[in-house]
């Protein structure tokens, strides 16, 4: 199995883009990924993407993305696992690299989810759940984490505002992030005040939708890269493994077991403790799942996920900074592209070029992309070059 | 890189499965694949889709399915190119494989179209092509294939009844295949008078839709296998190259370019020639892609892409077999479904299992998926274990 590495990066701003088509949107980032490689093509484009065949009418999204920047003839196809076909592209890049039988791979995360109405949206997104067992009862996705987050809170006993530390951090961290949906800060005071969506989260524990792209390009770690471009950022670790798709199958749904399993196997891959992750980009889609995150992955006890941020152990000078970049409650989840905004984020904050939340050397960096209510994990942790 | 076999496949039948589930129609064929490999578990479960998120409102297929079979905690995601998902699922359990990341996989291309109205299914099925550029033009699939044989005939000076024998030779094949659409011969006779869908092509021009399921279990070559598991089938050739997405685009429309490069380098993996392959299941969603197929992979020189089967050389017993167990014609298309249905077929050629339509002395055989008006195109050849 050959090592790899990431030698490109790209985004575009998370935001409304009325003026961006699908493959505009999705193009802008695979070409400043490629630009930013120094490579002129890849071998294969994966598109990781949840809800173009109902919320773009556009499938087929490899070779859609691949044509438009003029990677006709690479091998593509789309990844989808709801929330998380993001990092599934990217696993899909790293095992098509490792396995050798494709050099070069650009990994796409894309989702235009303003061009459908927002309340066909909410209904797009309870397929990412079960559909007939979930969706069906009129569980929305806030829902299924209201309800996870009101047991959690009777369980352990922490209070509504115990959590807005979340929120803070991450519009703090967005602020200093061009490619943020949000830019604007926000307080306990502000937390406390937020209007309600589905008891108890309301408006500042929730991740806003929005329309955006993210991409990498991988290659073998020994590749002769071109000197334009980017440092290389080695990936020292990816796993994946997933739990039952609908909650209520769980027989703890507090514990995210599928999360803990995949960053057990990427500690193992790499020989690392969690108090050796320098920081962790976690998939705070709602801040309940901020702290089932970094219990399930050895970051806090049971129980305790909200403790950390109360001591101000989560911001960028923190013991585990989460979010440095906005995480998804401010610099936005547009859902099939989250998982590789994450990895442009680590790779950005590994080279160095976090501009006003860069992690005091930072060496080792991990993410997290969650597919449903903690059905399908994938981590990964990379590493600075030398 | 490890060498990768083929130990266990699984089909339904392609039918209007109303009694059944998408999760069932899935869950059946990927258990009589684990049943026919001898595996209780498998690391990775891989989904073959294109349209459950319009079709069936259920997204997240990876999970939805390995839950359903027990295989909770196994990585999962799902892939989707159009009509070639179901071969996309199969290379990335390969390259996973291959890669040393997973130890074993289960591909599953699944699809359930009859949920959906079939005016619904024909504009979701649009959604493969250009949506802005071709579909809003009003092009269904059928009428962009339409364009292109016209031409075709035009060109070549073919005439509507040279392309009954690829029909003939579907439904007689499809005779003796329990898990196909149509147990029905067809005649040029019936063929002539089959009622016309888009000019030049009519009804037994046309693969039907239905809703179907198959899946193979993948592992490394070296695997000590279950001695109640299948006869290992070797993965001698995995390929995949693309197109223009839209059609308007190629120089020459009648040249499927990535199923020439695909084959190609399939070719190049194995050192085989195309007068090597014992039979050949190719991508006959229209009887113009049969002969464009044929042409674009070294069996029929440019143009005469119907004269092997006008000579009788396409049936079981002549010089280049295909679509021996009905093809898309007459087995069906269930469009995420087809191209690990072609990979079952080429096992049971393999393993001499083709009841009815064996192919004698096959031992090497190969499958082409095709996205698109031949956009996305994923070539496999398979090898008869020792």
């Amino acid at each position: 199995m050959r090592q790899v590495a990431v030698i490109g990066i790209g985004q575009t701003r998370i935001d409304e883009h009325w003026e961006k088509s699908l493959r505009e949107l999705a193009g802008d980032a695979a070409l400043a990924a490629l630009a930013d490689s120094g490579l002129e093509k890849v071998d294969a484009v994966y598109v990781g993407n949840m809800m173009s065949g109902s919320a773009n009418h556009q499938q087929h999204l490899g070779i859609f993305v691949a044509d438009w920047i003029g990677m006709r003839g690479a091998e593509t196809f789309r990844t989808e696992a709801a929330c998380s076909s993001g990092a599934s592209s990217f696993r899909t890049a790293v095992m098509a690299v490792a396995s050798g039988m494709v050099d070069s791979a650009l990994a796409v995360g894309v989702e235009k989810m303003t061009d459908s109405p927002l309340n066909e949206i909410t209904a797009q997104l309870a397929t990412a759940a079960d559909a007939e067992w979930e969706a069906g009862q009129g569980l929305s996705f806030v829902a299924l984490n209201a309800l996870i987050m009101k047991r959690y809170m009777h369980e352990y006993g922490w209070q509504k505002e115990h959590f807005a530390p979340f929120a803070v951090n991450a519009h703090a961290n967005a602020l200093h992030n061009p490619y943020a949906r949000f830019h604007e800060p926000t307080s306990i005071e502000r937390y406390l005040k937020a209007p309600m969506v589905a008891d108890p989260i309301n408006l500042m524990d929730a991740s806003p939708t929005g329309d955006g792209a993210a991409a990498a390009v991988v290659v073998p770690l020994n590749t002769r890269v071109p000197t334009s471009g980017g440092k290389p950022v080695i990936v020292a670790a990816s796993s994946a493994a997933t739990d039952s798709l609908a909650v209520h199958h769980r027989k703890d749904p507090l514990f995210l077991k599928a999360a803990n399993s995949s960053s057990k196997a990427a500690y193992q891959q790499t020989g690392l403790s969690p108090q050796e992750i320098d920081f962790f980009e976690l998939h705070d889609a709602f801040s309940i799942m901020a702290a089932l995150s970094l219990e399930a992955n050895g970051f806090a006890e049971r129980g305790q996920g909200p403790r950390l941020a109360l001591d101000g152990e989560n911001i960028p000078t923190g013991k585990i900074p989460i979010a440095t970049r906005g995480g998804l409650k401010a610099r936005g989840h547009p859902v099939g592209a989250t998982g590789m905004y994450q990895i442009v984020e680590v790779v950005q904050q590994l080279r160095g070029e976090a501009v006003g939340t860069q992690v005091e050397n930072a060496r080792i960096g991990m993410c997290q992309n969650i597919g449903g209510s903690g059905s399908n994990i994938i981590t990964h942790i990379l590493r600075a070059g030398i």
